[in-house]
């Protein structure tokens, strides 16, 4: 990897790294969308894979308009995340359970991801970036919506399905 | 690690990961706030250091409480957040724009901490683990407010530092 040591190159490297967490991301969505039990559920994991691979062409965008060339590099925590998730699926069978602990992995990668555009947006509106600012802040409000909509997930899962599954055991 | 069918056992395994991820995150802050060269933000990683370990002491005290046992495992993720904030410190020299990236750092981990206790806090509601919640709820709002604080020195950095780092180059 380069070295950086200007904030522009600290934004490029942050960049990048949330590049290849994005493209790691669509596919880990479709496993998310296969393995779980409740059809909505399984919507919104392909409602944000379009949406992933409309975030990474904004990225693409930013790049070309700003001049920028971005690392060629494996976003490490992104991987950790994914593992996570592929752990679920492995380990617990289909249903009601697993809907949950996919929920509350995709919020982590939610998280990640605000986390990321968040301080893309305050570093690159203080390198003057405000094109790739704009950009990167409709992919912050896409973030917070979708862990918005997984909450409701994880309030409704446990409010009838996993009880009634608990009841059941 | 044991199999998991049940909400119950997904609640143990979610409580296990985040335990984990608390007790890596403990020496990593020790190495953030040698790595800080702005003393504020320098004494905001000990302060927070502080605080992860009354959160391993609030864990400790619930699994005891509602006689849990936790699974032995290592947060890969944690693993990997952990790892993004070494990498800079290796390949940044002291100075502002590694301030920057270490926030940035710190907020991605801090995020992590906010989906685990958001979701852990559902999970617990759900199965009516209600000391254990009071408890994992006042660790939720510390890492929100830690996020906070975070935030104004990303901002800060930018604003005055890392854009007259700029400037000298």
């Amino acid at each position: 990897m380069a070295q950086r040591k200007t904030v522009d190159d600290l934004f490029v490297h942050m960049l990048s790294d949330i590049y290849s967490a994005e493209k790691q991301l669509t596919r880990a969505l479709a496993k998310l969308s296969r393995a779980a039990s409740d059809p909505e559920l399984s919507d919104a994991f392909k409602t944000h894979l379009e949406e992933t691979q409309g975030q990474i062409e904004r990225i693409d965008q930013l790049v070309e308009k700003a001049g920028l060339r971005l690392e060629r590099m494996k976003c490490v925590a992104m991987e950790g995340l994914i593992e996570q998730g592929q752990e679920l699926i492995d380990e617990i069978e289909k249903g009601a359970v697993l809907d949950a602990g996919l929920v509350a992995a995709a919020q982590k990668v939610e998280h990640y991801e605000i986390a990321a555009y968040g301080s893309l947006c305050a570093i690159g509106k203080q390198l003057g970036h405000e094109d790739a600012v704009k950009l990167l802040a409709q992919t912050l409000e896409e973030e917070k919506a979708t862990d918005l909509k997984l909450s409701k997930f994880a309030q409704r899962a446990g409010n009838d399905k996993a009880t009634k599954e608990k009841a059941k055991a």
